[in-house]
């Protein structure tokens, strides 16, 4: 505990209903203590940092003036809500924040009754305060609904349709946009005070007319800060008129670091609102942590790290990412291929193309937080005669679900899919799990789904893919460092639908489908000690699947086990229809699907979450065993 | 041929080359005769005649401008491309619309290089005229992208998604926003006629502020029309600063019936447009045929018709289609459960929730096409502590999949999914058919997913998912009519994840999961002639599985049949990890999974359709046959 900071106030506090009797000086203290907590914590355990500290005094203001958990705060993505959980009874656990058993790092509902909607992908908040605010109106118990959203969650469709709902229904709504944009330098000053002042003691029409009227004698740079809130905000003018289009009462911009101004607006909204309320607040990621703010992406994700140096402990190792295998041979092939593209729905970094887009830049496209529009403007790009790859990660990519079928499946368009962070993610947790993109591409008419088993074969599939001009084509790999095999200097393209044996054994055959492969020859390692050798193949695709091996591999065997790691109705079900439709159950085999399991994993070391998951050389050895023993006829009928 | 219209220059015109020699008085008869083709073409085989109407002067401006299929000519969601259609060398097969080897209902790239991007749901088709247009800039070989959409599709986050990008990009792209909202009554007229002048003689910026200054002499009935354009355009100035905002250049409104208003529009845009433009055109949606213009609908969707009094020839009915039972149902509910709601995207008519809108206008929620929104905010709803149903067509809920998983699994939240549309459709074909929800759903842990075998199974479906607060529900229902069964006055709460016996039998079971059933006891009744009888049992859920009920049918009998009108990866997936887990194949079991097969399959009556996908009573009788014959054993090997 030596390290720990001081933080007097902060000790008073453990919910919300401890701050009501604080004066605004001491929310000012309190939200220093929170900060310095926040930095303490996530030193400890890494995390998300940078946003929580852009929102430490608008989550203590929202917490001093409204009553949560009645009032329902709902924060966007969530990757700002370290503050919050500090504040709401939380603080005894936040050095357990991302790891097994502890707090996830995101709201969660079943966490606290202060998460009352939780969230980890973006821009869902609009629609959820909605959702509240209709149902407060109809009789239910909740009191009012806000959502904090940050200026790049604006760029997804989602926002837009909510707030065009919420324009529409007219009710009592507050929507805070968190516009922690970096380039916006200058801090907001006298002049937002002034209006903050204003905004205090007027009613909102009097208040925006002012606004409107003041606007005329700011400073340059204060109306350069205005102009700001990338995408849907981009041209937008002090007095809001695109949100005032969509039916919002706009405030700000603010200065969402002065809890004066913060104190004062949100008292005003409170009593005073009517209809939906958009409150415009300019934040600085990073906030008050000085390696933050000098960071590249502002302490956006950390891991542990010193602080009071800011350097960050980084376990060493020994092969890269995934996501930078496929990167740099992606570029090679845009090297020698000037029609191949590359699209990526505000993930430049996380799925390794900002290599891309640095060195082809007009080739390279950045659509925002879009994943529908990624996939049909790919589906665009390939129609007219473009080799596009559209790099999105699992979960996201069930954001553009009906766009790849409609737009891409149905028109056959050789669209290339590299789908990162599929299957288990670690400290991210459930919501970033790529569970379900198998079963939902491979069942899709005209699809070719691969998964690679290490990260030489992700780049044979790269190679697979941009050679691929007839229909779409889509492969999987995992988060986290390749497996450290030689790289294929020449990578071949791979023949579509033909898997790979990996070692010839008898009785028992192992199929598996991506990076497990890893784990079934350790299981084999584990069972040659017991004089049992299974047989292993790579199927490499999901679809088409390679008939002839696995039917050879059914009539060879005794018993059959495909390992993948997705949810049900993914390769093992496609194989399992295939035996099925060839009669090969008709006379008896051991057939086996090890799949995820049917539960949502929590947030977990990756080995544990794969202990959890079944998927682990150990389960496998374990099914292996299971199929060769007696164990099987116990448990039958 | 006694009936068809007289059509002198159309009958000159095969494809848009030919109409580069008319003159503009040529043009405007063209359109006259376009019009009357229409409409005798859609008398004889019914369909969307409402939408073509409303652009057949804008079709040929663009064809007589634009030099298609050099040029991009996209249309969203494609209701209204018949007139385009005819233009397209396609007019002599105009009278197969829809049918089975007939002309698509929709824009489809199989069927003609005119149709560069196909559609039938919304808002695509600016992403896909953005990648053509930045496919061009790479050096592709396409002219100019435009995009034709419609005011309704504008609410959908998908476009606004498109405008954000291409707005950022500013390449050379041509949106036409068709804006036919109905309640647009006054004709747009001189003002606009002169505004057009204008138009076509003043460079862009020009142009603009001209339009800017006449704004405030208009006659306030065009003020009016000007302001229309419903949702994103709701609030919009001319001058249309949205849009602006998003940046692209806006001209308009214009008179999209008037031709000359509409070439001068578009030659001026082809010759000088440099970045992205919109052009607002005020149509009429039925225009040119009195009853489609005094219909409610403005003849959207329609059958067969009498081309002088419009009267439809319908086929009498003997039942209740599946989306009034379900609508009809709801309503009891509502009427003494005050929590239930019910959410619609655009589609209040097509899912019977207009009634429920006029008996309970507070609990019904018509968001506009925005189903990632629909979704959340049901979510939100739930947790608000009201009880949602959700009411989508199957392929639409594809639009919301990340938000069913996200949002509203993984909290455990009580949404009630309405499915309509499930299985195959019959006319709209491969992109309205719901192939892929059981797959998408029953994979994602927590939800329960049910399909009614029959209307009286549907209404007890609404009951168990009215009284189910403990998770997420789903119930599936297909487009059409029901069987004729009595209705249960009172609808028991089914016990989740049990099935129900049919009819005793021997040696194979059959097990189906929705409608199929009434196939299945026609195969069995075929049987009995035969001597054969199989056990035959009904599902109902696919989540959670009747384990108890499905390994006593595998015990009990030699094979074991599921039958189901979804794609692969859905409820026999479930069935076949089920048994496999059991070790019920380690002994041999002929087990059969009968699904959609793995093509997307094209428009024909449902029967036909149903031929195509083996799921008629004569394929379940035959696939019985075969497990009980020798002809697996056959296929073995």
């Amino acid at each position: 505990m030596a390290d720990r900071p001081s933080t007097p106030i902060l000790d008073q506090v453990t919910v919300p209903a401890d701050m009501k009797t604080l004066s605004d000086a001491q929310l000012r203290q309190l939200a220093d203590d929170v900060r310095e907590e926040t930095i303490s914590a996530v030193s400890v355990t890494g995390g998300h940092l940078g946003a929580g500290l852009g929102v430490v005094e608008l989550t203590v203001a929202l917490h001093a003036v409204f009553d949560a958990p009645k009032d329902k705060i709902i924060w966007d993505v969530s990757h700002q809500c370290y503050p919050h959980k500090i504040l709401t009874g939380r603080r005894d656990r936040i050095r357990t924040l991302r790891m097994e058993g502890g707090l996830s790092g995101f709201t969660k509902r079943s966490e606290s009754e202060y998460d009352c909607f939780g969230a980890a992908h973006s821009s869902t908040s609009i629609s959820a305060a909605l959702g509240f605010s209709v149902a407060r109106d109809l009789g239910g118990e909740g009191g009012d609904a806000i959502a904090v959203i940050g200026d790049g969650s604006m760029s997804a469709g989602m926002a837009y349709e909510a707030m065009n709902n919420a324009g529409h229904l007219k009710k009592r709504l507050i929507v805070i946009l968190n516009d922690n944009e970096m380039s916006i330098a200058p801090p907001v000053g006298a002049m937002s005070s002034y209006l903050s002042q204003l905004y205090a003691g007027e009613p909102f029409q009097e208040l925006k007319a002012a606004a409107k009227g003041a606007v005329s004698f700011l400073p340059e740079p204060f109306r350069e800060g205005a102009k700001r809130a990338k995408d849907m905000v981009k041209h937008m003018t002090v007095g809001g008129t695109l949100f005032e289009q969509l039916g919002f009462s706009y405030i700000g911009p603010i200065d969402g670091h002065d809890m004066d101004q913060l104190l004062a607006v949100l008292r005003t909204v409170k009593d005073r609102a009517t209809g939906p309320v958009l409150i415009h607040a300019i934040t600085k990621k990073g906030k008050g942590f000085a390696p933050a703010e000098a960071a590249r992406d502002k302490g956006h994700a950390t891991g542990k790290f010193n602080v009071v140096t800011g350097e960050q402990k980084k376990a060493p190792s020994n092969a890269p990412s995934y996501t930078s295998v496929f990167a740099e041979s992606l570029l090679k092939h845009a090297a020698t291929d000037s029609k191949i593209c590359a699209v990526t729905a505000a993930m430049p970094d996380g799925t390794g193309l900002n290599k891309f887009m640095e060195r082809y830049a007009s080739r390279c496209f950045d659509v925002g937080i879009a994943e529908q529009h990624a996939v049909t403007f790919a589906a665009g790009l390939a129609a007219g005669g473009m080799r596009p790859f559209c790099a999105l990660y699992s979960t996201f990519l069930q954001r553009g679900y009906d766009q790849v079928v409609h737009d891409v499946a149905i028109q056959r368009l050789p669209v290339r899919f590299a789908i990162d962070r599929a299957g288990l993610v670690g400290a991210d947790g459930a919501t970033h799990a790529g569970a379900f993109d198998v079963a939902f591409l491979a069942n899709l008419p005209g699809f070719v789904v691969m998964a690679a088993a290490d990260e030489a074969e992700l780049v044979r599939m790269v190679a697979t893919a941009a050679a691929h001009d007839d229909g779409p084509i889509a492969f999987r790999f995992p988060r986290g460092e390749g497996v450290g095999v030689e790289m294929p200097a020449n990578p071949e393209v791979l023949e579509i639908g033909k898997g790979r044996m990996i070692r010839e054994g008898s009785k028992v055959a192992i199929l598996s489908f991506g990076t497990r492969l890893q784990e079934v020859e350790a299981a084999c390692e584990a069972l040659a000690a017991k004089g049992i050798t299974p047989t292993v193949a790579d199927a490499r695709f999901a679809k088409p699947l390679d008939r002839d091996m696995i039917l050879k591999l059914a009539a060879d065997h005794d018993a059959l086990i495909t390992v993948e790691e997705g949810a049900i109705g993914g390769f093992g079900s496609h194989v399992a229809q295939l035996l099925a439709d060839e009669g090969v159950f008709d006379h008896g085999l051991k057939y086996r699907s090890m799949v995820l399991p049917d539960i949502f994993i929590d947030q977990a070391g990756p080995r544990e979450m794969y202990d959890v998951a079944g998927l682990n050389a150990s389960d496998i050895e374990a099914k292996v065993l299971e199929v060769m023993g007696v164990a099987t006829i116990e448990k039958r009928g």
